[in-house]
Parts: structure tokens; sequence; C-alpha cells
């Protein structure tokens, strides 16, 4: 059976995408590898690097964009027919599983790992192909009860999973402080899980209505951003030791990826603290290296996560400790031209996911 | 019995330290505390930092420096009396192993940890008086045989322990790849530990005779430093795959205290790279934050080493795995004022130890 593949295409950053079509055969897939039907395709700042940044991708131009996806498995190679029919989330950071780094469980720097979008063609498409292997499958009785749809999972593999992968790497406990900078696409699902890991969670962003947004959602104490990074240390300790919360080792998740919102991270940086480096900015700030060693404090950056965590991640989302809905907004695929556009001026509060509207055509 | 306590006192930034004597007597000290008759005490550049920086010390000023000290116990309170005639090493951070961070083995952000030449009187003295717990005793029979002198061992104290307490936080590993830059009184010294260690050591300094001194003490390969930090990484790259040497998870350890040094090894990080910021700068310099997230790296400060690791640095000193008196130089007491500025002004090559010659005042 053949199946029509609709991609939008990036040809050169900053030029529109255009939809081609390819048709693709079982034959076309390799050992080991799927063809998943796109639900939905989460639409990242990463992505709004290598449009808009020139951050170059590891596949030459022309590519397909987009590593947030989930969908079904409508074919399969011969070793992995086990996984035909199943509703899929497809890990941003698909390991190798078999390198040295791999089997010493550090998949995020897998020389041959699969990131869909970067090393091939992504899911802003009707299909994608990917390596079977690390796909997280999901138990639709669970999905179908939960009231969230597939679609929406598509956020899970990157916005979702890569704040659990530094709330992991930091090591955070029940009864710890956790500040979240930046409650955006990635941060708002970061707040979530930190609450439901027993943090005490102060988030602060620009945007007070986004801040509004979050308070239900594991917030206990919110902080509209300035200048004043003296200030805002100031109120995070008067508001913690009012409540004989941590003074120490806090652990703060810049989430913003924005050099200001990383410059009041490494101002909030304190004894025992563990900076998480989770959003992205080519920019360059300036940092008192120094003072890591005054507070026998670290800085630590995450690339991923690693798919052995999706279960417990996706379990969280469908007990509902996460909610997904309130901060994903859809939009048919056909719009994904505006929608990079919309969220690279900030005029988007939620993550956006696209929905595949392509038309076949005419035969 | 009375002991008169000569001090060198610091009373403010710059100007010259003057001697002082303070009759003290067994009833002076309080429960935990002993009196130790110094042997040597280390120069470190934080008391550089203090001295010409206006690093604030956290006793007020007049106050001795000096937290790099070895001697022996010569008066001790009732509870403490097991250490009367020990020769010690002086942990230059003692915890004070009882709060919630000391028991949960992060003794390095205790809040009542004692830091001599810092919370009170230092080494720069005839006697110290120091909390009795977290002393290292050392077996004198081993000390004898290894040759080495207790006024040598002054330096365990923060040149040696430091850089061991940050290889432990790197999670060092025979036959990984160490980088240190800086091969002063703290990388000489972590060259060897890393490389008794089980380490592949390059060592990158400015100063071509300190590299050729450290050849001979397990620095494998030697660079000479420069600014064009792209040609330092592809030497190293090329270095180590000739030998079959990792490629990634670099043990960066940044010893050199100056913005250059901390620049190179910001420069040198890769895929799961550790920094450790062992050496001490006010300057700030520019980071791009976000290569920590790229490369899912870490840098990561330490403050001292716990009083638990000293035995295990004291047994790669007697052992001979680390040499001190190659790294070390003696000066009378009398010289502090003329070593500081020596020290300050780069033109001595060793780690200059102070050896007490106070000359009693006629009774």
């Amino acid at each position: 059976m053949t199946h029509d593949i609709y991609r939008h295409m990036m040809t050169e950053a900053g030029s529109p995408m255009t939809v081609t079509v390819s048709p693709t055969t079982i034959e076309d897939l390799e050992d080991g590898q799927v063809l998943v039907e796109v639900a939905g395709c989460g639409v990242c700042h990463t992505d709004l690097g290598f449009y808009y940044e020139g951050v170059r991708t590891r596949h030459a131009l022309p590519l397909c964009l987009g590593h947030e996806i989930s969908g079904r498995v409508i074919a399969a190679a011969q070793d992995m027919t086990a996984l035909l029919g199943k509703a899929v989330v497809v890990p941003a950071v698909i390991p190798c599983g078999e390198c040295d780094p791999c089997r010493a469980g550090r998949g995020a720097i897998c020389a041959t790992q699969f990131f869909p979008g970067n090393d091939d063609h992504g899911g802003f498409a009707s299909h994608v192909v990917v390596p079977g292997k690390g796909l997280c499958a999901i138990d639709e009785e669970l999905l179908a009860a939960s009231g969230v749809d597939l679609a929406s999972l598509s956020v899970i593999a990157d916005a979702v999973t890569t704040p659990y992968q530094a709330i992991l790497n930091a090591g955070l406990k029940p009864g710890d402080l956790a500040i979240f900078i930046g409650i955006g696409g990635v941060g708002s699902f970061g707040v979530q899980l930190a609450k439901a890991m027993g943090a005490h969670v102060v988030a602060i962003d620009v945007d007070t209505e986004r801040l509004e947004g979050i308070r239900d959602y594991g917030a206990e104490h919110v902080i509209v951003s300035g200048e004043d990074f003296r200030a805002i240390k100031k109120e995070i300790r008067t508001w913690a030791a009012e409540r004989e919360y941590p003074m120490t080792g806090w652990k703060i998740f810049e989430t913003s990826g924005h050099p200001g919102g990383q410059a009041l991270a490494v101002a909030l940086l304190g004894y025992d603290a563990h900076l998480a480096v989770v959003g992205y900015t080519r920019a360059k700030i300036e940092v008192r290296l120094s003072n890591l060693m005054a507070f026998d404090a670290t800085m630590r950056g995450t690339w991923g996560c690693l798919p052995e965590h999706y279960p417990a991640v996706v379990g969280h989302v469908l007990r509902g400790d996460v909610r997904l809905d309130e901060f994903v907004e859809k939009f048919p695929m056909s719009q994904l031209n505006e929608v990079f556009s919309d969220l690279h001026s900030h005029t988007l509060k939620k993550r956006p996911v696209m929905i595949p509207d392509f038309s076949p055509q005419p035969s």
C-alpha cells in the first residue's frame, strides 16, 4: 500500500514553508522504522531557532521541521510489527540504545540519536518515519478515560518531558523550593510536574496573565519579573522564610530562553542551588562564575529526556496531575507559517499544536 | 599555662599587616576547641582576595588571615583531650556536623562552619584556636617515612583537598580525560590527584616553566594557553582521538581564578562535559548558557572539602602519589607582607608556606 506523505518543507531560513508530497510504501521503511500517521505536532522555540535564527539543522535543507509528535503507527518494518496500530508519542530525542554513552545512561549525548525535524523529516506532516525503538505507546483506555486527545499528547515529546528530565537531574525532593522562570510552553508544564513531585513552586514571568493562569496549576507564589533581581530574590527569601520553606538548595528552572530570564536565574543562585538551563537562546550573558564556588552551586543543561522516563510523564498527564488542554492551542497545520510568525512575535499565550489538514491531491 | 599567641593582623585592605600578641590560657578555650601550634600556613589567592580586592571577611577586621594550617595540638578543652600532642592538618572549612545540611552530606554550605582566617583568627600566627572536630590527625611514623615535613602538609588544607573535592564532585573515573587550566598552587596538586585516580591529564597554563615542571608529575600533555580557544580545543581533540581517549565527558578544572582561564574553560565545554570552578575571581565573563543545554553539560563550583575526605588525600601525599615539596616554597612568617605582594604580582612560581619565626617578647 502506498501512503502519500505531505510535508511542510523549510527550504531556507525565513522563507515560507511549502507543502510537498512523497508517495511511500512499506518497502521504503528500513529495519527498525515505523510510519506514524501524525495526530498533532507541537511548535517549539527550537523550531523558531532553526527557522528565524539560523541555527543549523543536522540534516541539510530542505527539511520538514517538527519534533513534538503524537500519532498512530500505520506501517512498520518486520521487526517492529508489534507497534502496528498503537497510539504513540514520539520522543524528541531517540538515542540508539547501544553505544557506550547509551549503555552508561547518557543517551542525551548519543552520537547517532534521532531527532525528528532535525536529523530527518519531522512532524509538520501527514506522516513521519521514525525508529520504532523508544516510541512511547499509550494505553487507549486510560487515554479515553482522561478526556485528553491524542493530538494534545504531542507536547509531551518535548515541552513536558524536557522539564521532567531537568527536574530529575536537579534531584528535586518533596519539600524543595522550585523556581520556574518563564511560564510559557515549557514552564507551565514544569510547574505542574514539580508540584506533583512535592515541591513548593514559585513562578516568575513578565506576563501577568500567564502568572494568574498558573496559580491554579501548582504555583504557590507568582512574581512579575523585572530588572531589580535583588528585590525578586528578597521577595522569594521572605516568602520562603515565613513558611519555613528551604532557604538553601533552591532548584531554579530557566525555561524562558531569554537572556533576561537567564540573568535573573543566575542572580537567584544561592547556597547549594541548582540552576537548570532548559530554555534556549544563542545570546550570551555576563556571569560571575566564581559565585558557583562561593555557593557550592551547580548549573546544568538538559538536552531532551530519555525515552525510559516517558511512561512516568504520560502517567502524570493521564492521572490529571499535569493538565495539557489548558496550556495548548490547536491550529490546522495549513496555518503553520502564520503560527510560526505569531509564536515568534509572542502573540500566542499557549503551546501551539498543529493538526494535519492536508487535502489529498486529485489522482 | 599561658601561651603568647603572636598574630599578623590585617587591619584594612592593602595596609601592611602588623604583629600583635595575645596571652592565652586553657581557660580561654571553649568546649570543643583546641590550641594548635602552627607548623606552617600556606598563602592562598583567597587571602589575596581579602587583602587586595576588598572581599569581606565574615569576621570583622582586624583579623589574622590564613586558612592552610598544619601544626600540633598543645592544649585542648576537656572534651578534646584525645587530640593532645597530635600532628594535625586543620581543614579550611570545618562544618558543624550537626545541622540539616551537614547531616545530608552538604557540610560545604553549613551555616555555622568554621573557616580560619575568615570566621576568626587564622594561621599567620604562632598558634591558632580551632574546633577539634574535623581536624585531620597525621600518623607520624608514616609522615617520617615519607620524608615530607609537617609544615608542608599545611597546603593540604585547601590547595590539595579543594581540587580533590572537585574531582569527587565531577565523578572522575579511571580512563577519563581531565583538563586542568592553571598549574599554580592548586592546579599542580589537582593534576597529580587526577593522575593518581586514573585520568589522562592535560595541563594548560600561560607559563611554560610551570608546564614543563608538571610533565613529570602527571600531565600527559601540556598546552601553552592563548587567546585562540578553538585551536586549543582542536589540539586536545586531535591528541585525544589519536590515543582513543574519551571525546565526550571531559572533566575540566578551572583553577587559575582568572577571567581568561574561565573563558577558556567554558570554550572547552562539549558533550557531557563537567566544568569545575575551583579558582576564584570577582570578574564576570560572557557565557552562552544554552551551550550547557546543547551539550547536556554541567558547571559546578566547589567550596572547600569535607573533613571526611582529608585522610584519603593525606594518604595520597604520604604514599608519594602527590608530591608537595616540589610545588611549595617556604618563607619565614616575618616576610608575610612581602610574600603577599610577590604572590599578587605573580613573581612566585610555587605555593608559599609561611613558617612561624616570632621572637618572644622580653618578659
